[in-house]
């Protein structure tokens, strides 16, 4: 066992502290990873305030991890020291179900093992990236290619392949015509991954504010959901939306926008069931999908993705003090567009 | 001119009752069918009922037509006098817009003409099938195979796209597991072409009083939705489940049937919307989609695939004269499973 530096969630809805974690020893497939940076998910505020139910406490979140191979388990043959490695939401699953034959660990239909407030298969709880090492089964470390910086890449470990992955399985590409619901985390790395893949992308926002920087990240259009005109201009006009948001959308409204054929697929959902005329799906052979993360396999080709295309999160850089002061802003979605943790300053 | 005999109603909500309406004369494209069978839709009382807003009277229903050419235009090369056709829920569409040049007629931007219930391009109002004769544009009339007979045929131009459409668009075949919701006229007909597409069919009926129908017509499971143990029994069981009912349904419920990735499909729906919880979709990687009939060449190739396999409607043949009694037993899912009128006795 190893003892590490952290911060953790006390208790639900108590500030973040620092204090320390025991990690395991590392086994014959373990990799120990010297953290380097670890973004900061809505998600881990939703876990950390016990807004998803029932959660593991002391919690130590961070499911956005990037750092440095520093020792390896005798059975490793993936990565080595001194490789530049990262980890995402989940640190194992059955890898004996259908769904993990198929790469599709996430839906491992035992559960997979999330990467915190979550109980790994040696009984004990998961701590997340808020931390200074992790020790992790090699198979749930990702390689993040030289050419990203780890502070960029560290958001790709969940805000990168939750968007990556459904645009790629709903077809975003040349000559298709897409639209990103929302301008925060998860929404400007759709933009940047969209707009590599070839698609024109379309930001539907809330409001203009955020418009300068939405054309910078690629996107060639940019409309105000606020203006009922929105949404008669752009009727009929996309292939694929991506709804990076939790508000209660009128789902109606978003589906008009869609082509004959379109999709219309939810990485962020409010807590509340939504109203739905099915009428709205049927009328022109629509569709209403729902995407989580993606695999490790698929993680891997999204970062190798990332890097040929010089695609990196916007961050703002942030030190172990700042965490709770960066909760609340992203609650006030005042980031632009991800807090990373140095987590040399924990 | 021609003037023909017609079942037709009078008002909204009126019994139906013998007419005669005028049919233009046969142009340069048209054909003339002499109508031999026309089926009983659950949505030809939909609109004499006046159901889906406001409608057009007199009315003369039916969009499930089966005749045989008795005259064809100077300009038509399609079809020639003695052909087999049918003719289904539009004659017409603009032809020019993206969906009609990509065969998806029904979805025509400038909206297709029904085949009843609309106004033509010549500005009169379209009369449906009850009737002994109906003109239409040889691009929107469909070649009957000569291996299905006309009576059983009929309700392919309606019941049998309309199911055939989406159990192709997504996937249903060998390997797939299907299952259909509601077993009447749709719901009868997705399951023979599941069935035939070589999918494991399982019929989810609110009881099992048709079980041993639906064993016949080639499902090979049946259970009751009135029993909680099948949704514990069949959870994360389908590939593709299409909802071939009007009736309100839980939807979170019928989505946990669905394996990961899998597609609950709707080609029947409430009128009212739907409460739905976005992470059922989003925990699964699921998708709730809408299907609206198919496009003139899908229509044929249904038809192709149907005599191929031997896939007609199962039929109650009725009387012009009985139409106002099958409406009330549609109305009470009192039949089995289409009604279709010998339109020799109009």
């Amino acid at each position: 066992m190893t003892t590490v530096a952290a911060y953790a969630a006390p208790a639900a809805k108590a500030p973040l502290e620092r204090t320390t974690i025991e990690r395991r020893p590392v086994g014959e497939f373990d990799v120990l990873i010297d953290i380097k940076f670890a973004g900061i998910c809505h998600s881990d505020i939703h876990q950390a305030q016990e807004g998803w139910g029932t959660a593991i406490f002391p919690m130590v979140p961070g499911h956005e991890i990037a750092g440095i191979v520093s020792e390896v388990g005798s059975g490793v043959t993936k990565h080595k020291v001194g490789d530049r490695v990262g980890v995402g939401c989940m640190v194992d699953s059955c890898r004996e179900c259908d769904n993990c034959k198929a790469g599709i660990e996430q839906h491992c239909t035992r559960g997979n093992v999330g990467t915190y407030n979550a109980i790994g298969k040696d009984g004990e709880p998961t701590y997340g990236g808020y931390s200074e090492k992790v020790v992790v089964d090699e198979n749930f470390v990702v390689r993040i290619p030289d050419g990203l910086a780890l502070d960029v890449a560290a958001p790709l470990l969940c805000a990168g392949i939750t968007t990556y992955s459904p645009l790629k399985h709903w077809g975003a590409g040349p000559g298709k015509n897409v639209a990103v619901i929302g301008l925060g985390g998860l929404g400007h790395m759709a933009v940047k991954i969209a707009d590599a893949l070839g698609a024109e992308v379309t930001v539907l926002s809330q409001t203009l504010s955020k418009r300068d920087d939405g054309l910078k990240l690629g996107a060639d259009h940019y409309y105000a959901t606020s203006d009922a005109d929105t949404f008669k201009q752009l009727a009929g006009t996309f292939d694929l939306i991506v709804s990076t948001v939790s508000a209660p959308l009128d789902f109606g409204a978003y589906l008009s926008l869609l082509k004959t054929g379109g999709a219309l697929v939810n990485v962020g959902a409010p807590e509340e069931p939504i109203a739905l005329n099915l009428f709205s799906l049927i009328g022109g052979n629509k569709t209403l999908a729902g995407s989580m993360i993606g695999g490790i396999a698929e993680t891997q080709e999204m970062l190798d993705f990332c890097a040929e295309h010089g695609l990196g999160a916007e961050i703002e850089l942030i030190s172990a003090s700042e965490i709770n002061e960066a909760y609340e802003r992203v609650l006030n979605s005042d980031v632009r567009y991800r807090f990373v943790i140095d987590t040399a300053t924990i």
